[in-house]
């Protein structure tokens, strides 16, 4: 007999700044049998990202706000273990949008069935080979649009689209600078990443003086994932046309008052700079060539992958609040 | 016998702030008569523009600043009274560098020699037909892109580039709305120019609500003149996709200290928003098509121009002053 029973997470009350536990409830429900063209999904992992905070916020600012008191949701990958669906059968691999749930129900439309490269890396396609890959690919050669030689900055650099932003730009011969919050990160962007240099922005003193020193020919491409004293401190040191492309600013996703800004936007003028704002869902054009792309590079060893990864539904919520306190390191995942 | 003494307005010290008088001096100097391929101009008009507030600190912004104890130089209309080049003759109408002089040698190849369409209304060349514009053609044409129906907001918007703005974008079929500091520049903004709403950002309370009340659709392009809590509105009230053309921030350029920028900048990656900061000397392949098309427009009438013209070179600087009080209306204008 089929097992219905699901754990979910709900989102329980608003965080105002920095979310608590007390902001989630862990629920138990009974699961409808799949109907016409629904499948059960059996979850085998789920992503948290930074990007959910946005959606815990009344007023999303990427997407839909989260409901109070039902399942969040975001990216997961599970097996298939009943299916009313002829084109998915029992053992299939599907990417889902049901995280914090460990089962769901779903209809056949809303997965994609993988076919992995490797059945014992699955989680790759929550991270590498998943939405905070593709948003590394999609910024970088979108929107950055870096060119051999020329300089490129990453902030946040060790997390799971920085590491890839990183790697990616140094096979396209550029200098890459990276800024991250510990001696270890930075560690590992040197040894594992070959970045040229990393600034731990927190040990560094003064940002815009560290990043000059790093960067002697000036920023061409600045990969925002933190906003703030990173932004300013970019603008100061970079080159006349630089762009930059804004995936996130960490910085301030936590902020129950919204905090001012950098002091010296006039130098975007100057500098005659271009910002573009990006999500990754805007850009499902480049999946075919990304997905292509990033597996041989990863196959190659060309892309090296770092994870943390959290065991259980139970653990998501602090998995989750590592993600802003810089406890994390790489790709965070819940394996279920 | 020719005359070759010549008054200059020197830069003597470097403003804090707001410049004041005391910041300049004017200098009578005797110019060495004209050399081979050199030319002596009597300038007609000269141009104040806001970018020059710029070039008066010791590290440009826009470009080289302007030195200490030497003559400021900008854009200004003049003739031909000597010259030793035969490409230019005496009388010719020619856009120089030399503004802040009421005379000057130049060599030929810094001298565009004008066509005018209307001998009596010279000064267009430093307005509407001339770098502001073209500035306001670039900005809107290359990195603004409206489309018919869409909503564009134009900050400063009486002024010589943001009136031009306004008026282009009407022609366009977009819904504009301008922002200016006095009831007098919003009545002209509407019956002159067109527009669809004004605000008067200096009585309007808060401008986020004043805004989103205007562009009851959004806004899909900011034409941003100004910087501050005009981008912070602006990001509020925009749509996706939305993009900015950054041509400059006024509110910025007499900040002794660098004051803080938005607060709501996460809203450019939320809203996927594209900001070009742009300067206009670096699209001179432009210029055939805008001169081309401006002058058609002015003849048609399509394009209306509003001036403030101030007499004589020692008015100079408190025309440059006026800028800054929005006590200008339009380009502003020094006539020799």
């Amino acid at each position: 007999m089929t097992n219905y029973n699901a754990q979910q997470i709900h989102l329980k009350s608003r965080p105002k700044g920095l979310p608590t536990q007390d902001n989630f409830e862990i629920v138990e429900v009974e699961l409808t049998p799949p109907q016409k063209n629904e499948v059960l999904v059996q979850n085998l992992y789920m992503s948290v990202d930074p990007y959910m905070r946005g959606r815990m916020r009344a007023e999303g600012v990427y997407a839909e706000p989260y409901a109070l008191n039902q399942p969040m949701y975001g990216g997961a990958v599970g097996e298939v273990i009943e299916s009313n669906n002829e084109n998915l059968q029992k053992g299939d691999i599907v990417l889902n949008g049901g995280a914090w749930q460990d089962k769901l129900i779903a209809t056949a439309d809303t997965l994609t069935k993988l076919t992995p490269f490797d059945k014992n890396r699955l989680s790759l396609y929550l991270g590498t080979l998943g939405m905070p890959g593709m948003t590394a690919y999609v910024g970088l050669f979108k929107f950055g649009e870096p060119k051999k030689g020329e300089t490129v900055f990453v902030s946040a650099a060790s997390g799971a689209v920085g590491a890839n932003v990183c790697q990616i730009a140094k096979q396209l011969g550029c200098r890459v600078i990276g800024s991250v919050g510990s001696d270890e990160k930075a560690q590992w962007l040197l040894d594992e990443c070959k970045v040229d240099e990393v600034i731990n922005y927190k040990a560094c003193g003064d940002l815009t003086q560290a990043l000059a020193k790093a960067a002697p020919n000036g920023v061409d491409v600045y990969f925002e994932n933190v906003g703030g004293s990173h932004l300013e401190a970019t603008l100061n040191v970079m080159n006349h046309f630089g762009r930059v492309a804004a995936c996130g600013m960490i910085s301030t996703y936590n902020n129950s008052e919204p905090a001012p800004g950098p002091n010296n936007l006039m130098l975007i003028v100057g500098k005659k700079v271009r910002i573009n704002g990006f999500i990754v869902f805007d850009h499902n054009d480049m999946r075919a060539q990304f997905l292509s792309d990033m597996e041989s590079w990863v196959k190659d060893r060309k892309i090296v992958v770092r994870e943390t990864v959290v065991e259980g539904l139970d653990n998501s919520v602090d998995a989750f609040l590592a993600l802003f306190s810089g406890d994390n390191f790489g790709k965070m995942i819940v394996k279920m």
